[in-house]
């Protein structure tokens, strides 16, 4: 246990502007000197996937799931008024204009900023996500792990 | 007041999968022996609704509410990749594969577990939710109460 | 930093079902007189719009939001049994016959006891919402603001 004020963030949905807010807290968080943790569970585990088809073997409803899901953050729609796929672009549009930093960017922020990133074991499992489908730099770790990091600390949001 | 960490969850989703993330969260804590809450309310009370019907005096809209929303856990669709209710058989297939917990097993090792659930009776007034049409072994309570608990724990949810 | 509990909850959600959660268990804090902040972001901004349009000027991209967007909680959806409009009427119509407050009631309430209510900036600036079309009583304020808040509070919850 160290002094360092904790945030913890569970990321459950796989939806882009909700992934957006976990990833702003993060970085917010980080910035003030929390140590802080993303553990991305079910589709939030969509923000860590590569973007581009990675050859692994799969079962068939394995397969369906990887085809179905978005690949990495760009692929992701809103929560929101995601009009067939309109919304994002104009987000990302208007993120642009205002020189907001896309997903994309912020999730590399917060790897240079030290984040935890960690991917839940149990969902890669259910899913058939397999570590070369995710990106770099991630841990691999169950609620156990994400347990033990938040009842140290005061910030554990559900995303 | 006890030495014991608390864990607190408010359970206001009616989907499956993030009642199923909620479930195992309340499991895993009370594994690691917190003192853990999920405080059901809104549409995840229809988590803790028996899956047959119950014959009870009401009013229309009540009828209406309690015709239109998922009769417990088995019934209960996906926040994502829904697919006009294949989704869950999915979910449910895989996670057999997998050897992994469906969400009703899940609900009875929490009440195995000593994980206290509280059906929220403002929500059960408003819907016309009655007792007899939840499961056994509930706790009935107010938002004061989940206060109470929450104010004392560290890792507290709302998902 | 005072001896006060604090509660604080981010309203990201611009669901009215969510959003009267979250003014549900903001004005429980507050009467157990805990310190209470929300901090509303993304779809969250809704519940704080004025009701009518307020002539301000905008770019293109931020009229079609602000046009796309309901103003203030009497617009709002619910996120689930949506059913194109019918099911917010439904639910007023439900807790109107069991004497529930009506979300802007609920606002009044917390404005009257004094829970800070705060909008996100950055939501703001990327939806082009001005603060004359925001209600009164409102701060201003960034993730910092939030996060200084968190730190010190227990009850941390996003919605």
């Amino acid at each position: 246990m160290t002094d360092k004020k904790k945030t913890t963030i569970i990321l459950f949905s796989g939806d882009y502007d909700k992934a957006m807010a976990a990833f702003i807290i993060a970085n917010g968080a980080a910035t003030y000197d929390h140590e802080v943790t993303i553990f991305s569970t079910f589709w939030g585990l969509n923000a860590f996937r590569r973007d581009h088809h990675v050859p692994v073997k799969k079962g068939f409803l394995e397969r369906m799931f990887a085809k179905m899901m978005p690949r990495g953050v760009d692929k992701m729609g809103l929560s929101n008024m995601n009009f067939a796929g309109m919304g994002p672009k104009m987000i990302k549009h208007v993120m642009k204009k205002h020189n907001a930093m896309p997903l994309l960017e912020l999730v590399e922020m917060a790897q240079e900023q030290g984040v935890k990133l960690v991917a839940c074991t149990m969902t890669m499992d259910l899913l058939g996500l397999q570590k070369e489908e995710l990106i770099d730099g991630l841990e691999y770790a169950g609620v156990a792990a994400y347990l033990a990091d938040a009842e140290e600390g005061n910030v554990n949001l559900f995303i």
